[in-house]
């Protein structure tokens, strides 16, 4: 929902994957970064896929010098701050955010994760039953 | 793996998603039947996916017509006994079996279902992390 959205909004669909050692600011990705990537690549919306850099953000936004910058409805970013940012770096791209999306109760790798949880606890009282 | 190995066997990709009510030989999918298809129709690899029938896995195959049926590695099928029920149905496939894969401690839903729960039994406890 959230890529279909973004490709709305330009020609070709760039998505940069977080590299797991940037992910500090809640838990670490289950899946490697390498399979992350392989899933986004093998999707038809998407155009290209790569990796973000270990330790610059703005690193592959550089090399791609994208005309439109589309966050999720939760990425936490402020779209002001971060056309700043983007604008002192050389980026001139306009940053939007992706308001819509269906609420799913198995629409994200969190809800996936608590509805594993959730079932264990109710079908075996905390026996591996999968 | 397993679809792009199926892919370069024919032309065009289609897949029949089992519907949930037809899962009864392992545990239930975990995801709606309907969340499956749709993930499974935007992978740039499969041409067109299906949910299988409730009651006659057949059915689709009788209106898909394929030349070539690809079961995957684990797949509790005998390919001899398949393609004889095929040819009494009309339907005129070649049954092959994709034996090439990757061993992966996370490409499959099983395997990620174990891991989300193993994962929680170390961090926590018991308790619920995510």
């Amino acid at each position: 929902m959230y890529l279909e959205e973004a490709k709305k909004l330009g020609d070709e669909l760039w998505v940069i994957v977080a590299c797991s050692a940037m992910v500090n600011h809640k838990p670490k990705p289950l899946l490697p970064e390498k399979q992350r990537l392989a899933m986004l690549q093998a999707l038809k919306v998407v155009d290209h896929a790569v990796l973000g850099d270990e330790h610059d953000m703005f690193k592959p936004l550089t090399d791609i010098q994208p005309d439109i910058i589309v966050l999720g409805h939760d990425q936490h970013f402020s779209e002001v701050d971060l056309e700043r940012e983007l604008t002192s770096r050389g980026i001139n791209a306009k940053v939007v955010r992706v308001t819509k999306h269906e609420p799913c109760s198995t629409c994200s790798s969190g809800a996936i994760i608590r509805l594993v949880l959730e079932k264990n606890e109710v079908t075996t009282h905390g026996k591996l039953r999968f």
